[in-house]
């Protein structure tokens, strides 16, 4: 039975809330036959890392989707690329904030998701749900934790497919605002999550026939 | 039994779904003890007005709420006036492109919405759905059919309170595009327009007191 | 020889600058033969329109061109109406925050600008300068003196021709942001505003003969 | 004495100019005591490599600085990076259209602008004009030139720095929409420009010391 690894941030930025985790914890344990294991990662740089890979080693999934929040986006966003930078306008949970770091000093300047980012957009739409795809998935913590599994993936070999998924803010979220940005209801981003990671097993399948 | 007659547009545009008639599909016939009347209404400068007001000499509502889509607006927007004014960029559903003309030459520049505006905002947003008050509903039909009811219910001093609520794209229609526009789901829209309904009805038993 | 009123408003916000009071010190005091008077008015409800009466008594132009910032436009906006409401966000410079409250309990819902907006705003473009119409000049201070003007100038039957345009941000306003918003060159604003007045004086022009 | 090579694309999509080749047009042949080679480069893919490659081989230069047009944008914006991929919305002047190709089969997946894009964004503030670093110059012909150029210097281990800057529309192709676009006059481009290429002359000095 095939295992998928979903991860979200928690609340940061002084936030009580993340578009994110309220999303994931919407996305149902089974999908498509495979079962989806969630975690917590804490929007910190390095530990949110570690704490992917330790789920990795224990759980050995076939695939890792991580999600984060993104405030101002109008879609289900499918990050393209994670690049070798930490640059952080804010500080992170600890209080870090690194300034043009790069990740892993040996690692090469950007990694490609190795998810199949198209088919995931594809099969979004197909739910009748907002989605894009991104070329930039920043240089804070998103695209660190990013950035340090696929990197992980590729120094150790692992035969794990991995990428990020960006999500707008809640309706919710977005009610508390005088000038509203875009948002969507949870359980449709967690409609969109779950049409992606079927759209995931379906090309994991096909890869192994 | 207080009455609430409930309009949204048909398609227009080229377009062969309006997220405002799903939306308004979706209300229930009962909001908060009071009845809802729904009409569709044709995207056409005159003829909306007409079949409104039609309505509202059959039903004899309290209040009367238009529904108009606006593509690119992230909330449920809460229209404080409409304009003497139809100037129209695009033809309207049967052909009339009218271009800077009075919609009543006898009558006044403006109308402020006789809906309890900020109240409506406010309970939208109570209800975890993002929402805005709007200065301005355009020069198209939504402002011309905005406009044509608050003039009759004027000049013939009709008891009924009158308004318009602009509803984003939903989630399907921003799935068809590239680079989604903002959207809600059909279901969330049709909560938040009940939301506001209740305050509406709240309003005008508060007057009746 | 004709003559135009031009105001600009003081900085406002915080703000140690008003890209419409640098862009009105640009305009040459001289436009197609009329002369350009220039008035400095106060970002403050009630006091900005006194002033810019006062200025109309002692030099009784023509027209009146008054000026705003609109962070965030990309263009030269033409105002197409103001409406009967004061409803501030943030506090004036003297520290009023009226609040839904009319600006003439006796007066009309809107007027409409009696410049020629749609000529202005092509007299524009022509001069490769982008410009729009809007349907909206806010409820704040902007709004409260384009009303305050002509509700004077109705009032009174004053010979006057009467607008509003919102300018956006100064280059070096911008240059101040990490996420820029739109800007423009103060030049480019001072030209833009002096094509607008062009199109103001031939069309004086052409209602005198 | 130093030099740079500053190149701008021909006009693309159908339009009969380009903000980018207008702007450098206007840039000084000597900007802080170097020269400026300029060259035009055509809208190609691969195509637009070879000619930079030919007009660097011709001229030398100590640094490379590509500048195209990306409507939409407010600000001159410094690119951070080119990734390894061409995937066209629509096809270039020459009719091709690539869908997720690599650009190198054999390149690194991207690289690092190697001119001093912080300090070229201050520079530009400094000079009163919007800037912003970018963390994606899309898939299109600008990243291809991009990472072209970087790829090159890479493999055959110029002495070369390299980096690509995108530049709003101007002024007077906003001027041609109804809803205008942000946009900047062409002379402020061409000062930005300027002053971002004196930054990169401090740097080249810097490191020579």
């Amino acid at each position: 039975m095939m295992k998928i690894l979903l991860t979200a941030f928690d609340p940061f930025g002084g936030e009580d809330v993340n578009s994110a985790l309220e999303a994931v914890a919407l996305v149902p344990d089974r999908v498509a036959g495979a079962v989806v294991v969630k975690l917590t990662v804490p929007t910190v740089f390095g530990l949110s890392v570690r704490k992917v890979l330790e789920a990795v080693e224990t759980h050995r999934p076939d695939a890792v989707l991580c999600v984060g929040q993104a405030a101002g986006r109008a879609s289900l966003a499918l990050e393209r690329l994670a690049v070798n930078l930490d640059d952080a306008a804010t500080p992170d949970n600890e209080g870090h904030r690194p300034v043009d770091q790069p990740i892993d000093v040996d690692g090469p300047p950007a990694y490609f998701a190795t998810l199949p980012v198209k088919a995931m957009v594809a099969a979004i739409r197909q739910a009748g749900l907002p989605a894009a795809l991104s070329n930039s998935a920043g240089t804070f913590v998103c695209n660190h934790l990013m950035y340090g599994v696929l990197n992980a993936a590729a120094k150790s070999a692992l035969p794990i497919k991995a990428g990020f998924m960006h999500v707008p803010l809640t309706t919710r979220q977005a009610a508390g605002r005088d000038s509203p940005l875009p948002s969507m209801s949870v359980g449709d981003m967690a409609r969109g999550i779950e049409a992606a990671l079927a759209a995931v097993l379906q090309h994991l399948k096909g890869e192994m026939v």
